[in-house]
């Protein structure tokens, strides 16, 4: 092949030729059900390890699938080649989808639907991460098409275990350190900054994360003949579940904002100029005010600020009609946001502790599946991310921006730490991808030009 | 017959020894799923009326079924008869079944076990409210059987609204008041005051209940992309919840106290000298500090004191795994037993102003199916209410006690205003028979006893 740049147009005009083909595969991979919280889709998600494998066998690339004690990895490398070595980084599981009537079609039965917005690929997984994993496969796929090879050294490495907090993943990564190291990683797991403008994600937030049960009475009671008289776990769970905030929506665990950082003058005037729209982000999901810390914006409060949730509750009777029982037991799922240097160890302390001081003599309280990941922020110094900006800027309307994430990336924590990498966060989800929510979907747009980005940036690391 | 007295001892006789065949009966009753609460069971409910209709037609009762908007009424004459007639009341529908998995048995595949503690029959409604109605109409069968007819005239009058709140009992009670209209009440839904000590209920508790629903975003939202800028509403709720108690264990709506009045000192000390044992009866399920108000006993917190629970509450992924989910919306199913005076609308329209005085402008409160009943005192001059005391305390161990009830049951507040009837409440449950809960039961002692007892009453109230 020629020098990389002057092989470009060609890989791009083969990509445009072969996206219906492309798009093809994708939806193959969308109808494999592999939630990987929930154990009845075990199977399932061996299946889209065994799916992306032979994907990737059949690009020519050295490729195996790794059993794990929770789902499979999937490892992939390209032929040695001089200059930089990537590892490009995805996972092929996906979130539960319920509540399932809220989608308007089997969210495993994918498809390409027309929108007031352009055409979306319809169903879970579409965004994330299955969509956005396929745009890297893709354009590795036209450049050795097109070319016989790739213009850089290239491995891919793909978990399982993305959606269930990836026990696997630091256990695998420590033990395959050697066969996983590269110059760089690639992370295709975030989002553009608008339809028009790319984005490169350089501050993530961490996650801190825990189910909490408190029982109370040893059964179910009769609320008349028990109630009054018997402590009441679900009174207790609102108690401990209201104390998180205070009035002002700051949160209000010991220490808790220890090494939460101030943004810097410079990084806040870049993000004022971003001219990101508060009004339109909140009215996009029904909502109006910015529901964080009293004096902060909105960018802030989910790039830059920590964060307390409630993802879930529950307690007694939640079927129809009424019944009128004093429950036994009442749980909550609670995650935090990380930024900074925050300790998600000492979040989950001081979860506990917050939780011991409320706790009545009759309530026990159990944290179940605690498990934390810090923040990282990438160094801009380094030249890759320049010469990955300008590739992406050649393909968009608008130039690429280095921005924040609030979602949480642990992987590109562990690539630092474990194998010493950099990881370039770089996607083409949109806010309104509703991952997570019924009815996900991927922009048509974001699947081709995703391809042709990751096209251009190939060609763009050769010179790095 | 000779005088209903000494007419007495055969149906005793008669009882005894016909015990099984009354429990093979109940247990025919007990096989259908007559959940009331849950439209599935709609058929159910309609097959349970059938059968008490064709139970009492064979007593040569004058007996119907009668549709209503909601689930049928059975009612049931026998013939005109000099001395004081009674309105048997009780219901053929049950509470819901779950956690079904807590259950050691089907719920519906009912059957005699052994226990520790005696013989017991196991399945839903075996207490409540089934086993219960079936002491008085196997009471009336003996008679029958013995001496061709009742000692006075009886009437009866079945329900299967009873656990959803009763929605089609007043409009019926109102149209049919001149078919239902009697001397006395007798609703056998309550308990004995322990194993030995029968009881005849004069205090019940009223209700106020209903569904509260938060509603934030317009869907669910990614966590980490909308986390600390979108208002959640779980953490609403939970604010709402936790603030309906004060330290103290206090109720703290407006005005929720007016109309709750103290005890006399002559009830306290008749309540002192029945020697409640509150450790074991928290103990019994696991507690040991009285949750209710600071100050007042055990005893009067399940008999004379108001109380607000948390009947059931839930939002976003409260399946097996994590989710980081924001929820669009979170729900409590809330109710209040309440005392003496208090009105249940005003503590429902005190409820509404507690919750919009917490809400913020990006979350809307929905109040579903609010519902209520006032509490309700019986008349102790009434001579039949002494009557049936003797009456019982001849069957028992230990002498009947008047006593109060943490539970409402709200027909007796409407056979007062609705028929201008006293109510005699009378039941042989035990604290111990898991009535809403997994593993109902009703000891086989209460069953059989509990029949002797009603033929007894029958005599005794043959002379008031």
């Amino acid at each position: 092949m020629s020098s990389p740049q002057s092989a470009l147009p060609a890989v791009l005009d083969h990509i445009d030729a072969q996206i219906d083909e492309s798009l093809a595969r994708l939806l193959d991979f969308l109808r494999l059900p592999s939630i990987s919280t929930d154990p009845a889709y075990k199977g399932d998600c061996d299946r889209a390890a065994d799916w992306l494998t032979r994907e990737l066998a059949a690009l020519g690339l050295e490729a195996r699938k790794d059993v794990t004690p929770g789902h499979p990895m999937v490892v992939a490398h390209g032929p040695e080649q001089s200059g930089t070595h990537v590892l490009f980084y995805g996972h092929y599981d996906v979130q539960p989808v319920d509540p399932l009537n809220l989608w308007h079609r089997d969210p495993f039965d994918p498809a390409v639907e027309e929108t007031p917005q352009g055409r979306v690929i319809r169903g879970r997984g579409a965004a994330d991460d299955k969509g956005q994993l396929m745009t890297f496969v893709e354009a590795c796929r036209a450049w050795i098409a097109v070319h016989g090879s790739l213009p850089i050294r290239v491995s891919m490495f793909f978990e399982g275990e993305e959606e269930s907090g990836s026990p696997s993943l630091v256990p695998y990564m420590t033990e395959q350190a050697e066969a996983l190291k590269a110059d760089l990683a690639l992370i295709c797991d975030t989002g553009m900054f608008d339809p028009e403008t790319p984005a490169i994600t350089t501050m993530l937030r961490g996650l801190a994360k825990l189910e909490l049960v408190i029982t109370g009475p040893n059964k179910d009671l009769h609320s008349g003949m028990f109630g009054g008289a018997a402590m009441n776990p679900a009174r207790v769970l609102a108690r401990i579940l209201a104390d998180l905030h205070d009035d002002d929506g700051a949160i209000t665990l010991d220490g808790f904002y220890d090494g939460v950082p101030e943004l810097s003058n410079a990084q806040r005037a870049q993000w004022d100029g971003l001219g990101f729209d508060a009004d339109s982000f909140l009215g996009g999901v029904g909502l109006k005010v910015p529901a964080g810390e009293k004096g902060r914006t909105a960018l802030e409060m989910i790039w830059s600020r920590p964060t307390c949730e409630i993802n879930g509750m529950t307690s007694g009777y939640t079927g129809a009609g009424f019944k009128t029982v004093l429950p036994s037991m009442a749980s909550a799922k609670v995650s935090f946001r990380l930024v900074g240097t925050q300790d998600p160890q000492k979040v989950l302390d001081a979860f506990r502790a917050h939780v011991d001081a409320r706790l009545p003599t009759d309530c026990k309280a159990e944290i179940l599946d605690a498990s934390g990941a810090p923040a990282s922020m990438m160094p801009l110094d380094n030249p890759a991310f320049e010469a990955a900006r300008q590739a992406l800027s050649n393909e968009w309307p608008r130039p690429a921006a280095f921005i924040g994430c609030g979602g949480s990336i642990p992987i590109a924590g562990y690539f630092q730490s474990i194998l010493g990498m950099d990881s370039l966060l770089i996607g083409f989800g949109r806010d309104d991808d509703q991952i997570h929510s019924p009815n996900e979907k991927y922009d048509l747009e974001s699947f081709h030009k995703g391809i042709r980005s990751w096209a251009r940036i190939l060609a763009a690391l050769a010179r790095t």
